[in-house]
């Protein structure tokens, strides 16, 4: 086990093990506030889901979509479609030997970028915040890839 | 390849691999299950998929949800929205050098609660059920998000 | 840091980060392409993203599903349902110690069967175009995974 130990010892991979756990942890509270709204706006999309409601067609009108539930599940698919090539490329990143003040950069960028994007999307704030801090995440997972591929392309 | 024969000898690692490799084949399933509630339903998204069913009008009518297909696809994506934090967590976790016993437990529950989960959504059970084994996941990635924060924060 | 240079220089692990890395790039694109059919079909979700069109009623036709945008949103989507697995087990499998040849062919027919799935579904080209390049993805993962639990199966 000394090798896992001298791994998880290197500086950059216990940020990228840092910021990468944080951005998920994130990215699982859209569970949470959708699940929020559901229950506060009462829509959902499951007939057993509205059983508490009573039965028959009192609970069927909560079978329906709201406006601030499919705000909340479009923020989270939108975490989903960009923190995925973040841990994917990052770990290949955090691994290519970055020096640790660039990796953190990289980091605290999409990180930072990720959690304004859910503010700005749950307010909503007006645009371009929200098409701002998506860019700057995608701009620094391009980043790091770039590092990764002149690294060691291996086609 | 010494280091990463030792890597893939350490039993935690050992016991990630087999459980994110059954909980990935679990949620790919998915999409057969997709698929053939698509085919047997008559119910696609594409144009191009009804071509079989004939031409014009006749083909179009396939172009339509069906509520079996619709409820696999919502089970498909909460799979993504919590198999991705297992599998990143996860393999931060496993590094982290945690007790087998301990690093077993949290997995077995994970990959049980994930698939009492899809049974509980195709049944459908009624809930609290698919409720309950979505949270003991959701709990058990918190669980070992923690120990990976506590082991070693680097911000 | 030497076990993580003799990690990064493992000729497997080195195409493992090319073919990943590239197909999360590819995945990233579908962002894009999703935003030029949201501008040019003028279709947008949210009524911030509509406000360069005016207000009222004139902002609020803008806020409609346009046949191209969801084309391209489906296919980001499974995109997410095939790639994660593929990085997941993936990763795994490149630490198994298989032979460099299987495994490039591996990824390259996974990689190459990704593009050709995404140019199959925007172009569209007729059936079973897209669903033969689906299965072929789908069956390199499931060899992975074969691999894998054959391996050091740790239940």
């Amino acid at each position: 086990m000394a090798e896992l130990a001298q791994l998880i010892d290197s500086e950059v991979f216990l940020a990228y093990a840092t910021y990468t756990t944080i951005v998920l942890l994130k990215m699982m509270l859209m569970s949470l506030i959708t699940a929020f709204f559901r229950m506060t706006r009462k829509a959902f999309s499951n007939p057993e889901d509205t059983a508490t409601f009573g039965k028959g067609e009192n609970a069927k009108k909560y079978l329906r979509t709201d406006p601030d539930v499919e705000r909340a599940r479009r923020g989270h698919l939108n975490d989903l479609e960009n923190i995925v090539p973040f841990i994917g490329i990052g770990l290949l990143y955090a691994l290519s030997g970055p020096a640790l003040s660039t990796a953190l950069l990289h980091f605290r960028i999409f990180v930072g970028a990720r959690i304004f994007h859910t503010i700005a999307y749950l307010t909503p704030l007006p645009q371009p915040s929200r098409g701002f801090s998506w860019l700057a995440g995608y701009a620094v997972t391009i980043s790091m890839a770039y590092r990764v591929l002149k690294t060691g392309l291996y086609l």
